[in-house]
């Protein structure tokens, strides 16, 4: 399935973790999600017992895990780095929540290595690890007290994306199967043909509406039902749009 | 705020932990997504240092847990148990997905105390427990390797808790800001007059089908630049197919 190679794909790599029982715990976190590519980079303490203990199950993530010295080399070869962070607002680079961030870091690792950067346990990711990432992502937390454990962070941000991935879902009966790749498919060609009919979208100069319409609809994860409902109420316009 | 008075009325339910740092560790998890109330069903040890330790900041928590003899008494007050278990489709009562059952779970915390009830590390909940719990709740996860750690779960139900209620959202400038409730009854009455208009609805027989585009939407989390969008395409539709 497309959605789990896109998962094994994403890469999370921690900067500097001093606690090899965090090390641990986020190889477990992350293969309860169907990630695997763990990159350490100039950790305190690793292997380590610890980092054994709290894999539980995980033993395999930790033992593929590569150690790296500096950061850019974790990176080399992802086309998208993901820089988490509790910091808002403070920064020239703007910060996404996590949700949002999700389906494009989906969409990269749909075709090449992505990276989710998580720093230090007591110092976060420094000026210079921001820095190396495209994009900077926040999960959303009480401000009076943000402070996710690393592998807790580490957990939230893997079931984000196999949730968005909708990897795991069960298969859904009767009105709530999710759609597949092949009914968003046509309910966009669809949508963009009925936009075109109606002079809403200049052939010439498109902009990025369609864009937008997927963005939109990726966030919505569209049940099958609702794409034959919009597809009918689309083919009913094209009908008077067109005569 | 509403959303985060809510999140304070999520009571959660450990039922027999056998770890006391599991414990600690989920008061921690609580607390980053506005969670507060903490109850302990028969906990193997209780008061105990490592939960203290793993709290981190998260004492105040951890003082305030209440300890029960059984889960009836711990769910007493509550309107509503969500029993969460990776079984699936193995019991008589069906399983729904977190994210599909957050909009519910918030929704009865408007009003009453609700409990989403944790088994043990081990054996998870016991048929009996489970039978306490109107509704049940599975994380998705890999079926290869679905042991999330119970703080770990913990945390993923808590985030997903927050995001759905956007307790925490920063505050979204320019093209990311969310629709206003006044957004969206805009952007869902110019829809059905277009759907009226099409011959699409019937007026004597609508069916439900705006029942349907306001829970795609709900889902969807709809920015004020996609209605506006949205809107363009239906007054370009409306204008072709009045005419």
């Amino acid at each position: 399935m497309d959605a789990r190679v896109a998962l094994e794909r994403v890469r999370v790599v921690l900067s500097r973790p001093s606690h090899p029982g965090n090390i641990g715990a986020a190889a477990r976190a992350m293969k309860t999600m169907g990630l695997r590519d763990l990159a350490l980079v100039a950790p305190r303490h690793f292997p380590d017992p610890d980092a054994v203990a709290m894999a539980a199950g995980a033993e395999d993530v930790l033992a593929a895990a590569r150690v790296y010295g500096t950061l850019d080399a974790a990176l080399a070869d992802c086309v998208l780095a993901v820089g988490f962070t509790s910091r808002r607002r403070d920064l020239s680079h703007p910060t996404q929540a996590l949700r949002e961030a999700a389906p494009e870091i989906l969409a990269a690792a749909g075709s090449a290595p992505v990276a989710l950067v998580f720093g230090n346990e007591t110092s976060g990711l420094s000026n210079e690890e921001l820095a190396r990432c495209q994009r900077l992502v926040t999960i959303p937390a009480d401000p009076a007290y943000a402070s996710l454990n690393l592998a807790a962070a580490v957990q939230v941000a893997c079931y984000e994306l196999a949730t968005d991935s909708a990897a795991f879902d069960a298969p859904r009966g009767g009105a709530g199967s999710a759609a597949t790749l092949e009914d968003l498919e046509g309910l966009f060609a669809h949508l963009e043909a009925v936009a075109l009919a109606s002079g809403y979208l200049d052939p010439e100069k498109p902009g990025r509406f369609m864009q937008r319409v997927r963005r939109l609809f990726a966030r919505t994860g569209l049940e099958r039902e609702e794409v034959k409902v919009l597809r009918g109420l689309l083919a009913a316009l094209e009908a008077k749009v067109r005569r």
